[in-house]
Order: C-alpha cells, then sequence, then structure tokens
C-alpha cells in the first residue's frame, strides 16, 4: 500500500509526518499553523507541508496511498467536514475535500484527540489491548475508546466527551457554558488553577517563593509538578484532587465502556504517577473488582507523534475499507 | 434465510418465539425454567420448546437458519459460553454448544439485557435511530448500545453496567458486593425500597393504609405509582429520587456514549412518565445542550417479545456474518 501521510493540526503548530508500509515514521515536520490566517491559508500551508515533507525523503505522490489529519474540534469523518474548530476558527469547513484538491491524494479528517489515541491503542500504550480507553489530560480533557481497532463515535461523531461530564461539588465555570464540568479540574489547566487558587488563599509556601503573588497567574501544571515534587502541601492537595476526580470520571467511564487499559496522554499526563497514583487509588475505590482486575492504568508512550501516527494508520485503513480490500 | 428463533432465558421463565424472514413474529411459547433442575435439564427443555413451537406451526428445521438466546448473566457470545449467571446457576456453562448438539443448528447466545436492547433497536422504540443506548429498569439496572446496527461490548463483554456506577450520596448496599451503586435506588427494586423505607418512616398515607406496617415488604414498584396517583407524598418522592439518580447516572452514559434516543425498558419502565419526567429534567440539567437537543428520552415499545426479537435477529446476523454473506 506504500506510504502514509499523517498531520496533527493544532491551533498553534502543525505537525506533519510520513510512514512507510510497515508503520515506521520515515519523518516529520512542523510549522506554525497561522490559524488567523484563515481556512484556505491553513489548507495551502498544510499541502506544502506534505510535499515538502515527501520531496524531502524522495518520496513520489504515486508511492503514497493516503493522507489522515486529525482536527481539534467537531469533525464529521464520514463527510471530511470540521462542523467546528474553536481553535482554528473554522465552522463547517470542507476540509478533506479542500486538501485532496490541492494534493490530488485521498484524504481523510477525524478528531485530533480519536487519531491521537488511535495511535496509541496501534503502535503505543495501547498496544496489544482489545479495548483501549485513551483521554487527553490537556488544556482540557478528552476521551476516545478504541475496540478491537475500531474508533467508537456515538450520534454526531461527539462520543468520549469525558470533560464535560459533570460533578458533584465542583463549581467552577467551563469554558463550554456550563458548572462543573470534570475538565475544570481533571486537565493541565485544572491542575493549575486549583494551585493558583490555594496560593492566592495562602496555602502554598513553596508557589509563593517561586512566583509571589502578582504572578501565580503564571503558574502552569509542570510547575505544580515541581512544587509537588518540594513537598509543597498545596501542589500535592491540587495534584491529588485532581487526580481523585479523574478517578472519578474514569470509573464512569470504565464501567460504561469496558477498556482493557487506559491510556493518560497529553501536557498533563507529564506529571506521572504524581497523578496517576490517585487516579488509580479512586477508580480501585469505585469500579466493580471484576473491572479493576483487568484494567491496566498507564501514561501514553507517544506524546509527540501518537496524533500524525494514528490520523496516518486511520487514514491508510479507511482508504483500504473504500477501496473495498 | 428462512425462519429464525429467538429465546429469553429468564431465572423464572423461558420465552421461546419463531419469526419469519421479514423479521415477523410468528408465534411465542412461554414455559417456566425450572433452573433448580440443572443446565442439562434446562437445555433440554428450551430445545424441546423449540421444536414444539416450530411443529405448531408447520416449519421444518431445515427452514430455520439459525437460533439465538439471550442469558442473564456474563456471556462470552463468540465462545457462545455463559461465564456466570446468577439466577440460573451457571457458570462457565458452553449453552451454545449444548443447545446446537441438541438442536442440530447454528446456535448463538448473548446477555439478555444487549438482546433486549438490540431488539428494541430494530423493531422497537430505537428503530430508525443512529445510536441506540437501552437500559432495563427492573431487577437490577443494566444498559447496552447499538452503534448503527453493532453491538458495544467492551473487554470482557462487560460494557453496559449502568447499574453499577456508584452514586454520590447512596449508600444503599448493592447485591455486586458494593455500595451506592445506582441500581439500589434506580430500579423497579430501588424504588419499591425507597418507598418501604418512607413507608416505614410514616411518611406514606396512602402505603400505610393498603399494606399496614408488618406488610411494607410487599410494595412493589407498581404499588408505588398507584400510590403516586392518589397523591402520596413518599410515593412521588421515590419516584421523583429514583428518577433524578437515574437521570444523573444517564447523564454520565449520554457525554460518553451519544446516544440518540435512549430507550428505557424493564418492569420499572411501566411507572411511564411519572419515572421519565425527573429522568428527562435531570438529563437537561446536566448534559451539555449539544447532547439534550438530539437526545430522545422514551419507554420500551415490545416489552412483551423484544428479547425474542432481538435474539432472532441478532443470530440471523451473525449467521449471515460466520457464512460471509
Amino acid at each position: 500500500m506504500g506510504y502514509t501521510v499523517g498531520l496533527d493540526v493544532g491551533g498553534t503548530n502543525i505537525v506533519c509526518g510520513v510512514l512507510d508500509e510497515t508503520g515506521r515514521l520515515v519523518g516529520t515536520l512542523k510549522r506554525a499553523t497561522e490559524a488567523e490566517k484563515g481556512f484556505e491559508h491553513v489548507i495551502e500551508r498544510i499541502a506544502s507541508m506534505v510535499l515538502e515533507l515527501l520531496a524531502e525523503y524522495g518520496i513520489g505522490k504515486s508511492q503514497v496511498a493516503a493522507v489522515g489529519a486529525g482536527i481539534p474540534g467537531f469533525v464529521d469523518p464520514l463527510r471530511g467536514v470540521v462542523k467546528m474548530a474553536g481553535n482554528l476558527k473554522w465552522t463547517d469547513a470542507p476540509a478533506a475535500a479542500a486538501l485532496s484538491q490541492r494534493l490530488n491524494l485521498p484524504v481523510y479528517i477525524d478528531n485530533d484527540v480519536r487519531m491521537y489515541v488511535y495511535g496509541e491503542a496501534a503502535f503505543g500504550a495501547g498496544r496489544g489491548f482489545d479495548v483501549v480507553l485513551g483521554v487527553t489530560v490537556g488544556t482540557g480533557l478528552a476521551a476516545a475508546v478504541v475496540d478491537r481497532g475500531n474508533l467508537y463515535y456515538g450520534a454526531g461523531y461527539m462520543a468520549g466527551e469525558l470533560g464535560h461530564i459533570r460533578m458533584d461539588g465542583v463549581e467552577y465555570e467551563c469554558g463550554c457554558g456550563m458548572t462543573g464540568c470534570l475538565e475544570t479540574v481533571a486537565s493541565a489547566n485544572g491542575i493549575a488553577r486549583l494551585a493558583r487558587d490555594k496560593a492566592a488563599a495562602g496555602e502554598s509556601p513553596v508557589l509563593a517563593e517561586w512566583f509571589g503573588p502578582d504572578r501565580f497567574g503564571l503558574i502552569t501544571a509542570a510547575d505544580v509538578s515541581r512544587a509537588y515534587d518540594e513537598g509543597d502541601p498545596a501542589a500535592i492537595d491540587a495534584m491529588n484532587y485532581a487526580g481523585k476526580m479523574l478517578g472519578r470520571g474514569l470509573s464512569y467511564a470504565a464501567t460504561l465502556y469496558s477498556p482493557d487499559v487506559i491510556v493518560i496522554g497529553g501536557g498533563g499526563a507529564q506529571a506521572g504517577e504524581r497523578l496517576l497514583a490517585p487516579v488509580r487509588a479512586e477508580l480501585q475505590r469505585l469500579v466493580h473488582p471484576m473491572y479493576w482486575e483487568r484494567l491496566t492504568v498507564r501514561t501514553a508512550q507517544l506524546p509527540d507523534h501518537a496524533g500524525v501516527a494514528g490520523s496516518a494508520m486511520h487514514a491508510a485503513k479507511r482508504f483500504a475499507a473504500a477501496a473495498g480490500t
């Protein structure tokens, strides 16, 4: 089937990669998205990146079976349309057709989290498991399920919005317009905010020393991890609380989806066991032993290119299905 | 493809039905299960029922494509083994092979709730919708999802245990060994227990008049509906609370599965709008409008034979897939 190209299109950067027929990543290219210049500009930019990368490795377009792209937003993969992508400011954008026309290659688009989880399921931390529940703990919190190689989509391709489960006892307003969504606490932004609020309340000696009261707004989840390692009580509390709430949300997902493995990725996953330990403790406390006993909870293994590999391999699969092979 | 036979095997009764090639139910037969006499006896009994029903309608075995059976418990449909069925007292029982050997026909078994939901999705309240989430509000609470004609199974075929999500604020012990499971309140048994507890606390003038303090243990969910219609405050509270908690659990399921329709069946569904009104109110309060706006919540339409029709049609589908047609 030849080479496949995968794209991870973010609000800030685009990563483009080419995979050979064995699924090995041959090479990648990263560029700023320049989303502010509009849809046509970004499509043109993506097409140029694809052609440049292929040229760099001496791969002819005729050797490429399919191109896949993960887009952050609501995507209709069947029609190839981005229904709404907030960061890119795209609405009802026919991205697959536009890119396919520009490249003269089959293009398949999908949601970026689904492609990331598909990549982790095929090549990363989910490899070898039947049912993979992948979550990205980043700016927000999102999830996708790969059941024996197939993504679960749900109606309107809207399944897996773990971040927008409403949690008892959580009162933060969410960017989605609701209050108390899980992602307001169980996300990299949520962890940072919890720690900032505690620092502002005078509960964090370490963060107070590092930032000073006027600069608490700069605290990130990575800072919380560093303060955690210094024994800062506010950082430890924030991480434990975020992990506990994530574990609670995952207990619902584990009982409804019955995964073999939960793969935790995204920027927040860099907290590692600081976050995963309370996640596991709460999951074990809440789910029936029949789920817990078969469940593995681990961090993602391909943080840099799961999205690229996933979208390339998913495009190859869809191309093969369309070709009836 | 000819006729198909479907079986709904309960702890108390077995219902057997035969469907013609258009999916129309030709006739049914109902017998006591006699589970206490053991696995071999029940298999023999099922086989006799199938043969008797076919004879009654003058259908030869050669005209039957496949036999399907829904079993209440943990079923491995691929291996055709009942891993554990509490009511039948079966463990690792090779039911498909045993029945197939006795009938000399292809037999496919699956979990009874999945077959019920499959039947409602194909012929009942879920017909015409892409993604159907079906729940049975009975002795317990269980769920299954049919996504564009395909059941979602999860690892170990254990997906959909909505009844065993742990709910904040619920403290009842569950038969599964945990505490606070959703089904301890959001089930026919749960509704009855809530009302009994309120009656015992002197809060139910109507149930107190009907039953008297020594017979509160006899109150059923149907009695709670009757008392509800008499304006009994305890009955109204019990129904509203059960509906609210079910709505809360369904808000998690709606956000994770993204169904187009939620079909509520089982004995508890006979409460109708008394239960569905608080379910809808809590769902609307908790899920994002993008889910709520496309969601239909309705009661099952085939309470008597969804399981029979579902297992027959699912068996026909599996037989066709196995035959590569």
